[in-house]
This record gives structure tokens, C-alpha cells and sequence, in this order.
């Protein structure tokens, strides 16, 4: 299973593309908003339980100084997925990518492009897909997908 | 009283400006070693407790994907003062910058200059300050100090 | 009393969120235009003279090459919040936010993110309530019901 | 088994903190060098085969317009985890950063942060954890450590 | 002939002016969608060829983390011209213009002006101009143009 | 005569060319140091009088959150040439660069590059220029010597 | 007389406040539009004879590669006013920036804000009022008018 | 023939690569130092007269407000490929990038990396390349050795 939090819910129209991508793969997901900053007791809830929970990977979207992806991942052994949302108060995105990439040496986030919900879906696919044939195929299937629509994409500015 | 915490050790020799600055002008304070990422537990502690055992400001110095003095400010009441240190591995210093400036609405740190913390120290002086007209005659004396200063170098300078 | 300032009538809409937050904790505060290029005397009338007047915290709003903050700074004992308005010229921001947070050391600007004026409010309310209880308590009841509205958009999401 | 790549022999001193802390960790791991700009076929190989070796992770290390990270993950269905290098020419980091962060849609990286190898190798162990108890535990034995660092830290600072 | 790609038909707006202008100068073209990251094999295939098949010059457009200009400069020994395009989720084009112009010693692109494709054009054909006296004369022509144009602007603004 | 004030004499070093230029050109001088976040009254009195004393250009030169220059040129109708300086804690110059040159509209200051006191000191040698005759061909001549200065280079180069 | 030259027309809209400030102030002026890289030659010309033919003080906009005013400085004894121009494919404006302020010791260019014409309109005066009564009265009522309008508005906000 | 300039002998140290790279494939290289800014008439009949004199492609080098490659390009119908040199006084380079890169529609500039003089002799052999089948070989034998090297220490990292 995994997790998908993010830090309010004006970041749900960018995350929902995590949603729908995991969704899109028959994996299962849980989905809540969890704010570093105004409930820090849910997250720590949160964070200190997952792996309990049978959740494997969490993704975490947040904006500005987002400190959401970082602080679950100091208290969570899962792998934490970190997607920069550009929110309206952000400076250009340059905040939200920082304060999510440049975790200190112990603590990992697995940080995407600004905006990449849907990278993060594809990336929790793969992580579970690492130890899971079936997934794995999914993912192989889906890159097939990728390339047919260039391709397609091809053949229309031949013409 | 002011407690002072710092993410890391490698912190001090920047934070202790902020502790020299206070100790000339016979503040109280408390030093501790507190880090957001791998001592979570002891940062909900300090942040929900501080207010409670005296401390009337917390000044917060981390470097990077600094998140000590946001998750401070999101469980304490009190004003936190953000000093964001050019640690080692940050991209120059903007990384420590921005993930302490840039908090949403609701939470806000009080952001010095990167290094600053000699600054951060001045500024929780005031911040005591703007109740206690001994602290308030302080800084005045202070700042006296910093006119005097300038005036013997532009002595020297028209020499 | 709070004092709020700003270099020109066009960052009153910024401002407001300042104004709006303290008034809603029933801080007395007293708002006016200056501008440290265009009204320097009144600029230097007004820092030497505020911690006199009563006001115990000064709000100062400014954009572009924002010297209104670090000029109140350092003429006026009391802690100075500078806010960084993102102003019609200015180059995304980056000229407002640096020439307010980087003041050199002696004379510290309490920083707070792009455009934040409402954390501007809620500082200056922390400040005060550093040593006044009941201003501390509004804080704290403050900070619960962010807490309340994160609560009822995890509902909504969980739906 | 982890794969660790890099574009070049430079790159190994900053790669090696990957190399030790999976070593630490008992995990399986496979060092090579691989250059999108001088080796691509190479590359071709090795990306398009790594699954069907073992292989679960992939690290690519790489530096300025860092192409390795990305291209691997364009044809591996593996979870690819990129860490930036600051090189010798880069510009303060930030192409190696930007060239490895921000993928399109589609095919992600696991981004870390600058020179964050040591970061990518507890991912990596993570990733596995996420579907193996033991190696799980020995993330949380990790974190455990961390803490116990920052406690002996915080003991000699309060002396 | 120059052969013309991109990484998407969502570039293809922005890669026409390089057309326009090639076209305007009877040079002969050959437009494709080519995708390092969907479609690496027939990235590989184009760029190891395209010398082969007779083209001299190759202009790539691409956006985000933008590998194609620098993967097919890895592969062929042709000059490679790099345009990096703004796309819809990059950090205001620095991540395009980045990872394009900053190849590693040994492998360059020729890398113009975020979204300048019709300079790309311009250059292919100044290359094809550095042997062939005809191109370079309507390259002469071009540019009397420009001084044209500018004369024609000045009368207007003296009126 | 030319009025050259600096923040610190920790910038002297730096403004020395702007000195030694105008010394060169048997240009009168004047040296201060005049701080503007340090001695506010004295850069109240000099700015408002230095017209009346005769200096017809002021050079200023500042780093980090730099308001001397703009301040100045608040409150003096003279032509004022800011120097950016890259002061000990800048971050990498830019806020020194921003902080002189991003001034709103109605009080410029003539901005010339980071460190670029040389430059400063030739700038206020042109306005001096602008109306004497034989400052002017004291410019002409300086260039004549730059000229003379890459011919030499050139010769060397070329053996 | 003031001498304003832009790269294209399409600067017009922005340079047209230099025009409109320094006609405000009767001071005599001259329109044109020269290209750096389009009409070399008038360049070469306009910037050799300017101080010939009366021209005291040089105006120039430009964007992106902005290559006008520091051209005209390397060939004018007169003093020169860069105005960066955000053209419409700049990266946000600092290309032109940067390309105009940047200049190397020995040929200065005045440089004012991002599309700061006004201010180069009125550093124009001043650079005329340094050696003339006249203007310099002009530019002190100027700055009087300022002060104004923002004694206006701030009766208008105490309201 | 290739035609190499610089605006300063101290760029030559950065330069020397693409001498170096050009020579070892026998291609006849022309240096020279040519100022854009302190021998404009040098400049001037440089860039006019290349083209008759039987250089087909122009190197030019230069830092901070770099405006000689650009003004090459202006005037000479040749390929002219920029090197931004990090300079003394550059901006961590982002001004020798920035006034190379972003030339307007019509006068490309083909840039190569920051202080990458060597792409840009191996860009100037792969433009004449592109229509002389000797030196076409010389490319394809110069990334074979590329090759090499990667292989070589890809067996030195194994052991």
C-alpha cells in the first residue's frame, strides 16, 4: 500500500495525478492531508506508524518551505517520495524543491520534479515493483505506453 | 530566557555569536544540541514544553533543508527567531534560506540574515526588549556602541 | 500597540493581512505610509521616535530595493518585522527579500516569507505575547484552530 | 543487489559514502562506470538489462548536464535514484541538480540531494526494506544511531 | 540537409520558427519527434545514422531536464544544435537551458537562446554557409534584412 | 569634487580604485565612511548637504542588504553611483546587487558591477566630464590607453 | 541634450518614461533606434560622434543579450545610462541585467532597475544638474513632489 | 581555418583548450586578443573581414557582460561559438553565460558551456566536419578515445 499525504488541501489538484496514476495500476493507496505545520501531533502519529501499517512507501506534497516530505521521512523507515508543489506564495518553486532535495546526510527524500505528482506515482510503483514481479510488469507495460504516443506523435508531424 | 538550539554541533561556531551577544547583555539562556531530522521525538518535547519552563524566545539555527525552526514555530507559542547557517553541503546558502524564510501562512519565523547569528541574539534581546525597559535601555546602549565604532574608522579613514 | 508601516499605498492590500490578524486578537495598532526614499525625514522621525510613543513592535512593509525595514532597524531600539512585497518591478521577488533579510551584523530585521504579511501579524502578536499571557494564550487558541481546519479538510479528502 | 553507476572516475570520491553505507548495511552492491556522453552504448546495456540481473536499485551518480540518472530511467523499469555531483565545471551545482530533478511526466528519478550519495545509498536500503523485514530493521537500527550521536553532541554542548 | 527534432509535439510551436527560417532559405529539412526519455532506441538509432544518411546538421529542441541535444551529440559526430524550450512545468527555463548547454568536455551542443529556435535555424544554416558560398550569401542577404527593418523603425520613432 | 562614502572600512579595500582613479585624473576627492544602518544622523546630515559643499557626484559603496547608496540618494539631488560589494557574508553578491540597483522609481542610483569601484570612479569622472571639456579628454585619453593595453596583449599572443 | 537610443521598437513603451520625465524638465532630447547587433554600424557611428554633436549624457535600453549601452560605453566618452529591458524572451530579466551591469573595468555603464527608464530619465537631469543651477533646482522640486504624494496617501490610509 | 579570440589575455589560460583540441587534429587555427569594449574598431574590421580571409568558423571567449561573441556574431555572416569564461569578477559565472546565451531573433551565437573552451574547438572541427569527410573522421576517431578512457577506468573501479 501507499501512502499519499500533502500539507493542505489546495495541493490536491497537482497530487491527485499521484492518485490516479497508483490507482491506474491497481495499487493501493491511502490518501489524507497531514500538515507539518499546523497538526505536527498527526504528523508525528503518522510518520512513527506507517510502516505498521502496512503502508510500504509514502508520498508527501507540499509547498513554500516544505518541511512535510523531510520530517516524515526522519521519523519513518519507508522510503518517502517528496514532490515540490509550487504554491501560490512560493517563490518560482526554487523553495519548496530546496527545502525538500537538500536533506541533511542520514535522512533521505526521494524528491521529483516541481509540480511531478505523477512521477511520484510511477516511482512508488517502482519501488514496490523492486520485490514485485507483477508490478514490475505494469511498470514495463506502462514505458510501452510512453513510447506508442511518440510514435504516434511521430507520424502526425511527418504527415 | 532564551533558548538557543542548533540542528548540529558543526553549528556552534556560527551560533555562538548569538550566545555572546546575549551573555554581554546578561540574558538568560539555554544551549542545546536539537535536531528536526533525527531527533524528532526530543524536538516535540523542546517546541510543546519551552513556554512552559520560562523561555520567553527560541532562536533555531540549521543549515540546508533546514526545518528545525519552522517545526519549532508550528508546536510553540512563542516567537522563533530563524538563523539559516551555510552549512557544507547547501547550494550557497539559499537552501538554508528558503526553507526557514518561506513558511506559510499561520507559522511564521523570524528569519536573520544567512550566519546571523549574531543578529538572531540582538533580536531576541529586543524581542525581550519591547517589555522591559532595562533590556530596551541595553540595545540603545548597544547601538550607541556600534555609532562609536564607525566614527573612529572614518577618523582613521580621513587621516 | 503595533506599529505598521509601508513605502506606499500599493502595498496596503499586502498589508491588510497584517492589520486583519492583529485586530481579529484585539492588538491596537497604528498604520501609515512611509517611505524611506521619498520621505526620509518623516522615516527618521518616525524610528527614533516609536519606542517613546508606545509602540513596542514595528511592521514594516516594502518592495523592490526595500530599505523602509533595515532603516527603521537602525534607528529604532524596538524588534523591527520587515515584510518583502512583491512589488510591480520587482525581479520575482529575490531584490525585496534580500535587501530586508540581509542585514549586516547590529541591526537585525525580523524577516518573514514573500508577501507574508499575516505571519507579519502573528509575530508581532508573538512578541508580545513573550511576556503577556493573555496575548500568549490568543496564540495558542490561534494556533488550535489551524489545527481544526486541516482536521475537517483530511475529512473531506478521506470522503 | 544495488547497482551503482557514475559518469566517471571523478565522481567515485563523492560516490563512495553510497558504496559504504549499503557495505554497512550488508547489502549486496555492483560498482561501474557508465557515461551517457562517452559510453552510450554502454549505457544502453546496462539500462535495459539491469533487471533482468538482479539488479532492484539503481544509483547513478553524475555531474553538470547529468544525463546518466535520466536516461537509465528511461529504459529501466527499476526505481533510479540520481544524485547530483557538483563537478569541477558545474555551476554551483545547479545544472547537475536541474538536469537530474526535474524529469518529465512519465519516467522519474529519485532525486537527492547535492553530492547526497551517502543519502542514496539509505534510500536504496529502504527501498528493499520496504519489502524485507531485515533490511528494515536495519534502517531503523540506522536512525537509531543517528539519534544516539545527537544526544553525545547535546552533552557536551550543555557542559 | 538539416534534420529537425523534439521531444514532444507539445514543442512544436516553439521548433517552427527553426523551420520557417531553413525553409526561407531553400534549405532542404527533415522534421520527427524523437524522445530520449520515451523513446531511447530510436534516439539511439537517429543519432548513430543521421550522419549517414546526409544530414549535416542537427538542430534538437527539448525542455525540462532536456537530454535529447546532449544524447545525440553523444552518439553523432555531426555539430548538434540544442534549443532549450520553456516548457509547461520547467523552473522558468533554467532547467532547460542548463542541462543543454552544460555538456562535459568532449562533447558539445550548440546551445542557443531559451526558446530560440529560429536562431537555431539561423546557425545550421551559417554552418552549412562555412562551405557553401550560396547559403552564406543569403546568410549576408539575412542580415541586411535585420538592418532594414531597423531603419525602417527608426524613421518611425524620429517622426 | 567627488564625494566617495562606504559602509565599513572592511569595503575600503575595494574602494580604493574608485580612489586612485580619480586621484589619476587630478580630480578632487573626499573620503568617508558613513553608515547607513550604523549612523543614520550622519548620513541624514551628509546626504541632505553635500550639494551645498560643493561635491557634485557621490559614489557609495555597500554590501549585503545595502541602503547607503539608495538612501543617499533619497536625500540628495546629486547623481549617486552605487557599488555594489561582496562583503564577507553576502550570498554570493546578490544582495549587495540587488539592494543598490533595484531602486523604485523617482530615486535612481547609477549602479555599476559588483566590485566595480574602478568603474565608479571612471563613471563620476564622465559626469564631471559631461560639462568641463578637459575632464572629458582625460576619458578620451584613458581609453586610448586601454586600446594600447590589448594592441600589447595581442602581440604577445600572436608570438 | 540627452541622447535616447533603444535596440528596438518594441523598448519603446518602456523607454518612453525617460522621455516623458526629461520633457517634464524641458530638458532637450533626441530619439532613435539602434541595434547592437542588427545595425552595427549606426552603432558604431552614434556612439563615436554623440559627444560631438552636443549630446552630454547617453540613454540606452536593451534586452535579453542586452549589448547596446555597453557598447556605446566602450566607444563614448560620455557618460552612459543602461536601462535592462525585460523583453519578452528574457529569463525573467536577468539576462538583461546582468549583461548591461556586468561590465569589465575600465567601461562603465550606469545601470538602473529592471525596466527602470524613469530613473534613467531623472539620473539623466541629475548628471545635467551636476553642473547646472538650473536643473538642479528642478530635480530638488522633483523630489518635493514625491514627498507629496505620499503625505497624501498616508492621510488617505489614517483615515 | 578557424579564427579564435578572446576579450582579455587572462581568458587565454581558459582558451587554450580549444587551441589545444584544434591543433591536435591539424586544423589551422588564427589567435588573437580583440576587446569588444577597448578595441571596438578592432572588433569592428575582425568581425566585417573574417569571412573574406578564409575563416569559416570564429571562437570567441570572454566574461562577465561578455558582448564579444555576441558582436562577432552581429557582423560576420559566419558561425561564431561563444565561451563563457568565468572571470575574476563574474557572478559565479551566470553574466558570461547570460550575455552570450540569450541573443535576440536573428544573431545566434552558438554557446558552449561555462570555461568550456575545448567543446568549442571540438564544436568548430565537427561545423567544418560537416562537409569535409577527413575531419568527419577525426571526430568519429577523437569519441572513440572518449570511449576508451571510460573503459579504461570502468576495469580500474572493478578491481
Amino acid at each position: 500500500m501507499v501512502g499519499i499525504i500533502m500539507g493542505s488541501d489546495s495541493d490536491l489538484p497537482i497530487m491527485q495525478e499521484a492518485i490516479d496514476v497508483l490507482e491506474s495500476m491497481d495499487i493501493q493507496i491511502e490518501v489524507d492531508i497531514v500538515s507539518a505545520h499546523r497538526t505536527p501531533e498527526k504528523l508525528f502519529d503518522y510518520a512513527t506508524n506507517a510502516h505498521q501499517r502496512g503502508i510500504q512507501v509514502i508520498i508527501a506534497g507540499a509547498g513554500g518551505a516544505a518541511h512535510l516530505p523531510g520530517m516524515v521521512a526522519s521519523m519513518s523507515p519507508l522510503p518517502v517520495i517528496g514532490v515540490p508543489v509550487k504554491s501560490r506564495n512560493s517563490i518560482d518553486g526554487w523553495d519548496s524543491v530546496l527545502s525538500i532535495l537538500q536533506m541533511p546526510g542520514g535522512v533521505p527524500v526521494a524528491t521529483v520534479a516541481l509540480d511531478g505528482a505523477k512521477n511520484a506515482g510511477i516511482l512508488a510503483a517502482q519501488i514496490i515493483g523492486a520485490s514485485d514481479k507483477c508490478v514490475l510488469d505494469k511498470i514495463i507495460a506502462y514505458k510501452e505506453g510512453l513510447k506508442l504516443k511518440v510514435e504516434k506523435a511521430s507520424k502526425n508531424v511527418k504527415k
